[in-house]
């Protein structure tokens, strides 16, 4: 459910958010954790690119992941194959993670587990290009997934997502082919709506790209625990 | 902008948008419109889709496209092209269409056309499997899709959309080869949270399951015609 012209009502929303945002990020500090928050349109490939993600970095990192779906746990089960902790957080109607939820799921995981043995928190929001991108859940970083078989034109059509990601994955990238897009000209248009993303074209079917993603988010953790609290991660590991 | 945990402020927004709703509603009957809403994740393909219909119908019903995308007239310019008047809206940070805005569509169309002399209007939605469903606008059927590209579990994930859909295009099935999926587990999915749904498999590209879509266009334009406030038009056509 939503409410979009009652604005100072959506300023408040946004407020409480970004106070529990804050709240999720101090604990994750607290405990040299880092945070990435995964959005993209349903089917555009993050519980796929987690798989890839857990399967080669779970001998150099701790990881848990906290997965929102509004309903089932699917997404979840895929994910626990690999034997990490996965928080399943169903949002019911909610078309969003939000800080508030995020903090249920991150009070889950500091139950049942030491909080400070983990590296890394990955959250898989809910399949959405719009909504997501303006409720932060305490992340380090954003990264949105844009798949070759949206289109060229999703850039310039959606510019919030676009313009508030870290870093930004062309996923699906086998597809090429046979899909009538210009990843060149995809990639002009995020950067016209956000000139300084980091930016990596993948596909977890043949394996492109996955090194480089692999790397950039060991980076981010390495970094991001050095300098918790005196630095933004991001300028150090770009 | 969302609210999500005020269910008392929910439901009054709701209300207040059904009531819009029912208001445009009243107006296509009385003009004898048929309004069909389209819904779907970005890049599903609901322009294209509206680009083949435009150009096979055009000659058999009078159609005007009301056309909403967060920012940019891309997909408007689009079908501008195929001759029919396109209105089109920007929601700015809003992630859907609501009544308001559709009755703004309506009243330019209106102000700038004899409303009357219309069979058709079709309204694309802001590309989104969650949160349009949810937002009646005065269409008389909802028209949902699924590329098969986003996978067979998202009518399990994202069940809203699929309830309420009236009828389901599962589209792009030229891509079915190059992605594992299985339509006929798609299909089962669909049926699962909406049995009565009507359902077509269709690519642009190749055009297979396009003249199934037209008739099942021609036929709710007919019937809803006919049966202007008397019975819904779906429990015909079906």
């Amino acid at each position: 459910m939503h409410q979009t012209f009652d604005a100072a009502l959506g300023i408040n929303l946004l407020h409480a958010n970004q106070e529990g945002a804050d709240h999720n990020r101090a604990h994750f500090d607290e405990w040299g954790i880092t945070c990435l928050n995964l959005m993209s349109s349903p089917g555009a490939g993050k519980t796929a690119l987690l798989e890839k993600t857990l399967a080669a970095l779970s001998f150099t990192l701790k990881m848990a992941v906290i997965e929102g779906d509004m309903t089932t746990e699917l997404d979840a089960d895929r994910l626990r194959q690999y034997g990490v902790p996965v928080i399943a957080i169903n949002t019911g109607r909610s078309c969003h993670l939000d800080s508030r939820m995020v903090a249920g799921g991150i009070h889950r995981l500091a139950h049942e587990y030491d909080p400070a043995s983990f590296d890394l928190v990955l959250v898989e929001n809910v399949g959405n290009l719009v909504c997501p991108a303006e409720f932060e859940v305490g992340e380090h970083a954003k990264v949105a997934l844009l798949s070759v078989t949206e289109g060229e034109d999703k850039p310039l059509k959606y510019p919030i997502m676009f313009r508030e990601a870290d870093c930004l994955l062309i996923t699906k990238t086998d597809l090429a082919p046979y899909v009538d897009v210009d990843l060149d000209q995809i990639e002009a248009n995020v950067r016209q709506v956000n000139p300084k993303v980091t930016l990596f074209r993948v596909s977890t079917k043949t394996g492109e790209g996955l090194d480089a993603w692999f790397d950039w988010v060991r980076s981010i953790t390495t970094v991001q625990r050095a300098f918790t609290g005196t630095a933004n991660p991001l300028d150090v590991v770009h």
